[in-house]
């Protein structure tokens, strides 16, 4: 039985990510009989895609394929037959991600992508975007997979299975992905040499390791994070060690993104540091996303520079192609993938997403079962996936009691008054993005609720950068 | 069949809510044939005890009963043989409310008796005087009931059951009597109209409620609330409102002390300007008590003097009069109890305690069932409770790592450095009374920790008011 | 606030039972100002319908009540503005029982009325009718509550949840009604001075008992089943002791209906025995039936006559007249009932109905929860739960595959070539009823399946009797 | 880093099957650094010992080994430092089957090895010695692995881990390595080229399966097992179909034995007219043992004779080295095994043994997630799993009520007189091996109960095959 060659779409081709992309897709050319690639994206992200769209063509070339690349903004045209998807975008833009970050601050509240006010936000700009790429998808390639690693990629992948009823879909995440790249040399072993089980939610999941002789090397990898050795801690998390005497009772590695929920202070005072300092991660990523472009048009670059992986989501999409590849050539390898739980953490509904070890392959994501956490890390994951519920059903129907329950419930967000007072000036600043909540925002904008000057100098000030 | 007298007994009999308990027998003389009464408690208490004693007996005497009202300091003695045991009693005496709420603020957190660092230290004190009662249980009245109002209410409820393995046991809080007390006021109508249904855990649970026409009547309540009227928030509460948004989705109304987690900030503020005032809730308490004490000794006093009232544990005695009278004379009254979930929260595990709507009889409380929460109560209740079983785990075992796991799962502890220097802090402040965590208490003595001379000063200062 | 006077409907009407549920009315006329009772029936249904409604209209005169009574065939006027409706039909009349009993006889299996294919094709015929009641109720008294005691009563109402998507349904059962009427009598004490805590499924639970005094006396119970007293097995069960080892195994009281299950081989040979000499149970209620009618024909009879208590589904009408009350008058009573369960039965699904003690008031049934049951009846439970869930879907999707899986789980039906022909030749022979596997059933006939004329010629035989 | 050379130990090493054990392990030479392989046995199988392990020691030698092969009945020596212990053995040797299949034929009902009261009564017999053999585990080798396939071999892992405390084993059965190696041919796949997902438990289990483009081909196969082809039926499983309808709704593979469950009464026919041929499959086995042991005796044979393979259990050896290497070797091989359930079906409690498709590595079994069964599989399922732990807790404590729960609880197993008859007779039979149920047995010969001679008569005649 021959297959037919394959049709891959991306969507939010234009990102400085893409590069990693093509990479991927090419290192896997033997896996992959892919005949086209379809970049998409939208009229503001036209410049760079055209950019890094080029640069892809030149990578392709020099590996010697004959890969047609395509740069659209016609996402149907794109979708149209499609054997992968993949969904990179980022809804807003970086503008969005100054706002995520530099609103919260003003509030002296935790700035950040995914955690806080800012992931709530980004899950509330981008779920009805989404939603509606899938109801393409159920006309346009009703058999194609859907590998998500647009974030909050949990969230995201939670939303297209319950309310875009889309089962063909992966979440993906590059957190477990660098712990399984850092991790094994601080041991002195090799990946292939250990067992990884991992388990939670994205950006909230913990892990446990064995080596090949079957012992727990766990607590040997977390005396060498005490040590100072890299255990794969992404670059745009602030680097404060966790407390050692509560990672001995827990007998796991929590993930990096852990640290802003068990050292919520330091992380705090470190976000307000970048705050006062108008340093913020969004203006970094523009300072790097400005040089990679630079660095993408010259003619003659047609290899994925070294600067790229400075970026906190290196390995996403090297991830994104091994998930295609796994998928498509039934490889059964192991990765860590948002999927439905049905049993693997038995601490949360079966019926929901999780994120978990998995093999991958041509059936889909086969989720290991984890079994019960202890009483701390079952209370916080149960907290932590029930405010993901919050959030997405607020995401999709508008509702501003449940936006108030989503913050009132996010351990970065201390209830009360000002909370409120920042989820409204929110709402009004990414009014463009929330048609699900347009009621409420024009009830706010005529109740005098509107983005302070102060913090909309500093977001103009920061976009001036690109 | 004739069934003997009964002998009920109250460790910490010298508190000043016994007159309440001893009216609330007095009421119920016709549903129990009381023979003796024993008050216990400590050395510490003797005076107190002598004094409230001799209250007890004149309001008795004025009743005209033959009850017999032995005041003692030999638990044992007490113990031997009795029916019914209730507790009410304080580790550390006011003392340690002191401290519960001084050291805490000085770190700019939230010094409250069940909530925040304060609860947790009052389960850590609490629990192994609690399952040393138990033992002295088992051994002197294997049939009697354990009537427990010491709070953490819930905490010492569920270390009674998984830790002493003692089933006939029930406990209770004042927060569900108010509620019913004093709700039903709002919109006209009488308890006996209405139909409860409560659900949660102890101080963190939430109620429904349906007239005799079999209407929900829940948003009526809650705007009678938001229009000013008295829906029964204990004394002790600061009153802030909930956001009505938040309510409208919820459906359901929340207790009292969500106010600490739904309103953080305020009440957070609310307790810092106490703080900063030396006039934190422990001294009004002690103020209190000493006027309370003063008018006791009146040896023309012979009822309960209305200013008990002003006490947050009022209706805790009477409450634990009509559990005994229930249960003594098989009522099967609806009462909200502290008991063994056994699905009635399916939200949590059936073999743990919930704060739940009860049958109370001659066969214990049988919970009703409440069915499944919706994901952002779920989400806080599942925190919570696991936090519970982290916090009586750690007070049994002493392990360090769990009471910073404790610590971190609080919402109202920030995480991090502050919060590991308050634990340490209060690990020592609360040495005499932490026999399990003796030694790690030694190890941060010997690393200098040590209540700071500020905290120390205002403890003094306050405990010079008595 | 005045009430409305009550519209109380009746659908079977025409019931022989109809005595018992007036006479429930009449008892409770203090609870229930009623101003119209309409009785429902079908065309064929028309002469008995003439003769009970005639009887209720002067068991209602001499209780000196102005109730209006409707006897009528319009079952779309009687619903309209209802407040109470209560099911008590039979589809197919007595002749499908004696089809439900011969034909699965004739296979030499158990010919039953709410168990073993029986069981299954009841709930089939009925489940298709009772979901058309509900389709009218929704339009004609959307705010009605619908008690349905017509069987199999757990599937029944577990199909107006599921599919008909109505929560305000109690089902009822008369088997616990008269345990509770019989076995406080064993042990020589009243229903008042007992605990009793049921759980399960209709016709498929178990319960405990408790003294006043707190003690457990299920066992004192059994003792005395054991030594011959009569603990209220329904008249139409054959009466065949369970195993005395089991019991004190369970420590729990099974229904009545266990002895299908405990006793297979027994009950399968009494059966037989009956079917072998055509006295099947449905000849003695016909019989029954007949002297009824004739009774209710005498002109100056107007109270329910003794003889009616012959009947297996006594105290089924008076159970639905303490339902309506305590549902109309906010009585809370403890009843035992089909409902959703809730958490309740822990050991079942949430979202499905189970049967369990219930508080019965004005908010609807409020379950009790029970806890986890030991692994046998754990076992046993799950196994007829899913088996009641099977029967449904097939009930409502005519799906034959899932016929069959249901006749397989059936553990009185041995699975094989013989269930199967049983399964084919019981679909033809209630083809009318079956408009949900009308296909399958063409398929069937046009493939030679027929009643066979041994039974045909019996079942005609058998309802000539009347 | 060496690894020490493996010390094997096959505890009832004397068995037919040892050859293919032998075969087994030579395959994986190079994957396991085996020093030493002891094969233990009990006096009674002293000679089957020497036969075969005179035949292992030519095999070895013939494959250019120098592996140690100790014949010994001193278990404990054995146990010494072993690295994996397999368990092969029959408690009560052919005789005890003979009467597991004969007696309850006599009582007109099933007489099979792991199904009806033949399963139940090898479980009695098997657990007390498995649990001592974990106890000698403890002692002489705790950090051995136990990989059990002992029949029933679900139960007896079960045991191992409820009862024993034992974590390190797998329980191995050979049905779906049969399914794996079979079902492939029939699609003209390759298994490397699907993916199998199984989930139940031992002999009772189902599964699904994709091939590599992700296609489902569960019904690809059923339409080829319709149209004759072998699907891996065990040879000790009379052929029978199951219902196409009943496959056509249930969209899995039932494994073979569920066919004594789905076709009940043709098994039971099947199996009585081989009792009433005196033909039971135990004959079949001692016939096929006598030739085997014939063979062997060949000093020029030196490997697997094919004869070896009619017997039912053929591959499970083979299973066995494979476990071995693979966690040996962290081969992260997909098996099919009985391990703890962690959530992987999630309709099963996540601390009891499932069988389930699982990864095989270093550190043990890691369970893949099934998700839930839809009602018809979930009922029967449970039923199955909570009559296994009601087994094994009458096995470990010989509680009399639960044994006849247990024999309830069995589909195959009519309840009445005739099971407790049955029940009670095979108590008696099976004396010897059941110490548990002393005290009852006496009881029982006190009364009478006695083998009848009738099945006394043939079992000794049976016996005298060999």
């Amino acid at each position: 039985m021959t297959r037919k060659a394959l049709k891959l779409v991306t969507i939010g081709g234009g990102s400085s990510y893409t590069p990693e992309l093509i990479e991927g897709y090419i290192k896997r050319k033997e896996q992959l009989p892919i005949k086209e690639i379809w970049l998409v994206d939208i009229p503001e992200g036209q410049k760079k895609l055209n950019i890094v769209g080029a640069m892809a063509k030149r990578m392709v070339k020099a590996a010697g394929l004959d890969w047609d690349i395509h740069l659209t903004l016609d996402r149907r045209a794109a979708l149209k037959d499609a054997d992968f998807v993949s969904t990179q975008f980022r809804v807003g833009l970086l503008e969005a991600r100054v706002k995520d970050e530099r609103i919260p601050g003003s509030y002296g509240l935790l700035g950040q992508e995914t955690n806080g006010a800012g992931g709530i936000f980004k899950a509330f700009r981008t779920v009805p975007v989404i939603l509606d790429i899938v109801k393409d998808m159920k006309e346009l390639c009703p058999n194609a997979w859907l590998i998500n690693f647009t974030n909050p990629s949990g969230m995201i992948t939670e939303a297209i299975q319950q309310y875009g009823k889309w089962d063909k879909v992966i979440g993906l995440c590059n957190v477990p992905v660098m712990a399984m790249i850092n991790e094994p040399k601080t041991i002195g072993k090799k990946l292939q040499d250990l067992t990884y089980k991992f388990a939670g939610i994205d950006h909230f999941h913990w892990h446990r390791v064995w080596d090949k002789t079957g012992k727990e090397v766990t607590m040997d990898i977390i005396d060498q994070m005490y040590s100072g050795k890299d255990a794969g801690l992404p670059t745009n998390i602030f680097d404060v060690q966790f407390f050692r005497e509560q990672l001995n009772q827990m007998k796991m590695i929590p993930c990096g993104y852990h640290r802003y929920y068990y050292r919520q202070v330091e992380m705090l005072d470190h976000s307000l540091e970048e705050f006062n300092n108008n340093a913020t991660r969004a203006q970094q990523v523009m300072k790097i996303e400005h040089e990679l472009f630079t660095l993408y048009q010259d003619p003659d670059l047609n290899y994925k520079p070294k600067q790229l992986a400075e970026r906190g989501g290196a390995h996403y999409s090297d991830a994104a192609c091994e998930a295609i590849a796994s998928i498509y050539a039934d490889k059964k390898t192991h990765m860590v993938v948002s999927t439905l739980n049905r049993g693997a953490v038995p601490d949360l509904p079966t019926d929901h997403v999780v994120e978990v070890s998995a093999q991958i392959g041509a059936a889909g994501a086969i989720p290991m079962a984890f079994g019960h956490f202890q009483p701390a890390e079952r209370g916080w994951l149960q907290l932590m996936k029930n405010m993901e519920l919050v959030i997405d059903e607020a995401a999709v129907t508008g509702d501003y009691g449940l936006a108030i329950q989503a913050f009132a419930m996010n351990p970065l967000i201390p209830s009360g008054q000002n909370a409120k007072d920042l989820l409204d000036e929110m709402l009004v600043a990414n009014k463009r993005y929330l048609p699900q909540f347009a009621t409420k925002i024009a009830e706010l904008e005529k109740n005098g609720v509107k983005v302070h000057d102060k913090v909309a100098a500093t977001i103009d000030d920061q976009m001036g950068v690109v």
